[in-house]
């Protein structure tokens, strides 16, 4: 059975200066890819301590995955250990050393003496483009082991891996093939959905259903293996279809969409236009639903008032309402969602108010105490929300998503 | 001289649901404390690799870090494999029992059975509490090597090794003490500051200046070696004088100060109101000042004026100007900006236009070209940025970034 060995190269993933990423993003594909990933190694830029690691990694897997090490200066030294382990020479690519050239010359610069060494390649071996950076990487097959150079940067190596890597694996991985897809719910909790999934998450079914939570979003990936490609992205499709009709409304989206960007694209098959009135939020929700490129189409305005004076004076929150219920409050929460729908002639209106900590709790109105308040059509609704009081973050993000899933949940039906 | 080897251990960093911060986190910690860590392994819940990886690392260096692994499930197999590795069983400890016992009894809950195997200990190990979780983690010393075994959950981790494996270390560890300290930046290019730092970055400086960029951060980090901690310490704030006095305003803050805690606290001192008007950044100016708690004390109001009619009808933006010059334009930041502050009554406003991205770029407006106005005291002022245009992300940020940047500087002096 396939199995995959990561090497992560570079002093920098050993004096705390970079978070090695580039392991979990491997790993996280691989597994999706079926191919279970049986150890890492991060390893400074000293040829001695790549080989080392490069015979070790042999000696437990049959895909051995490398990144770092491939830049122009001194201390880069993959290329060097690479050969040394495979026994070789590097060779000289006139063909790389060209495109290198242009590209720089596309960019307006003339490529620097050192940046030479990037293209003296281990003898035997394939070499792998990288279109978007100067280190080319390269791939060696040789006793049943694939040995695959990628550089360290993060977006260089992802693309390589994704368009030229993977093919590569597939080709020589045996056993059954496995696709993979993402259900994305929000709105339950963890052990409600538990208790509704049953025994779907059963560790021996096929497809496998993994569930994981992060403020508040429910992630349900679903991993199914077959004997050929279409069979298994088949069952990854009827899965995603059994678990609609279980769930409902509980799903906001599937694979990598995000919530802002399911909501906006709701805003736009409507034809309709948002506003946005924050306290607690401070502003992330205009930020969350700005985040989304072609926002400009529905996001109409927002305001951002924390103070009781910016709330009565730019959205017309009665002073009254403020004074008999406080600002943290179901009237306040409305009003503010009206202001934003009557101050801007958007569609919808958010208006959202509550405390995020870590200080300003009281016993009848803790921290994660937040109301939301949503108008739509001439109706408006408030939710009264209270989160775990875990820390001014959470709150404040929590408080946003939950805004938008109302949203969702309004516009969607 | 002292070097460190990091263990990482668990399953769930081997399928890319987890990401190993622990290890670059512990790095770091060293680092500055002027001890080299030279290698990382991460390994699956196997007591068999586990050996191996303890062997290895003992091979390479005196400190071996070891995290993850110490839970209550049967997949948990650090301590049997600490305990093969040191060829001792595993011992009871009743005392950490009742620790635990206490723990869950405060929680008003019962200790399951299971997490019964969490107070076995390989023998001759010391101890290392845990206040704030269930396992506790242990250290073991023999033959010069010092093993220290911790949870995987980050914020035990952390606690556990600041208090008690630190001390450990430093007790151990023969050389030079170390001492560290950073200088934010914000302003300048990175290669006008390393212009201006001239020689003071060379490799063999004691103390040693280190230099990383990000979205417009220059973090300049400081690490002085002596003979004793007051001494390396009395060097590294004679640095921070030295390059404030050399580098000025470019200098935002020190050590783990943010940009928008230091704009916060020159409102409160000055007892000023800030508001701000966003187009571009839809929000995160406003996002940022409210991360900081406490931030109602000055955060007068914001708007998100996406629209040509938001800023029209919302800051009281001349629609000639708009026609005139286009909504990303000098007049408009200026006039978004002076209209935060007469429709809010703060005493600075901001006000900021631009092409964040992907698409709506010109040739004469491309993306990335951002308009940020600055009114404080009845005057305007408005900064043309030509940011790079990675991606829309990073356009805002750095836009955000360079907001406060200037708000700061002109309440700074």
């Amino acid at each position: 059975m396939t199995k995959v060995a990561i090497i992560s190269i570079g002093n920098e993933l050993l004096n705390g200066q970079t978070t090695d990423t580039n392991a979990s993003w491997l790993a996280g594909r691989l597994f999706e890819m079926g191919i279970p990933t049986v150890g890492g190694w991060t390893v400074p830029d000293e040829t001695g301590r790549i080989v080392q690691a490069l015979k070790a990694a042999c000696g437990l897997a049959d895909i051995i995955l490398v990144s770092g090490g491939l830049g122009p200066t001194d201390d880069d030294l993959t290329r060097q250990a690479v050969a040394d382990h495979l026994g070789v020479e590097l060779k000289f690519h006139p063909e790389l050393l060209q495109q290198l050239e242009d590209f720089f010359a596309k960019r307006g610069k003339v490529m620097a003496e050192t940046n030479r060494c990037q293209v003296y390649i281990p003898v035997g071996c394939d070499i792998l483009d990288n279109p978007i950076g100067t280190a080319p990487g390269f791939c060696a097959a040789r006793d049943d082991v694939l040995i695959a150079v990628m550089p360290g940067v993060p977006v260089e190596m992802k693309r390589m891996f994704n368009e030229q890597v993977v093919p590569r694996i597939q080709k020589n991985h045996t056993g059954p093939v496995v696709a993979s897809g993402k259900v994305r719910c929000f709105g339950p909790g963890e052990s409600d959905l538990a208790q509704k999934l049953g025994n779907l998450m059963d560790r021996s079914r096929n497809p496998l259903i993994n569930c994981t939570c992060s403020c508040g979003e429910i992630l349900l990936h679903i991993i199914a293996q077959a004997e050929n490609r279409e069979i298994a992205a088949a069952m990854v499709e009827d899965d995603k279809k059994m678990l609609f009709a279980l769930l409902g409304d509980w799903i906001y989206g599937y694979d990598d969409q995000s919530l802002p960007q399911i909501v906006g694209d709701l805003l736009r098959k409507t034809g309709r236009t948002i506003a946005t009135a924050e306290s607690c939020t401070g502003g992330l929700i205009a930020k969350l639903l700005t985040d989304i490129p072609g926002s400009s189409d529905y996001m109409s305005a927002g305001w951002v008032t924390y103070s009781n004076d910016a709330k009565i004076s730019q959205l017309g929150v009665p002073e009254r309402l403020i004074m008999e219920n406080g600002a943290v409050s179901e009237p306040v929460a409305r009003a503010m969602a009206s202001g934003a729908v009557q101050k801007s002639g958007a569609d919808i209106g958010i208006g959202i108010t509550g405390i995020a900590g870590p200080g300003g709790g009281t016993e009848e109105k803790p921290v994660g105490l937040v109301y939301i308040g949503v108008c739509l059509r001439g109706q408006c609704f408030v939710e009264e929300c209270r989160f775990p009081a875990t820390n001014r973050d959470f709150v404040r993000y929590r408080s946003a998503l939950a805004a938008l899933n109302i949203v969702r949940l309004k516009l969607g039906i």
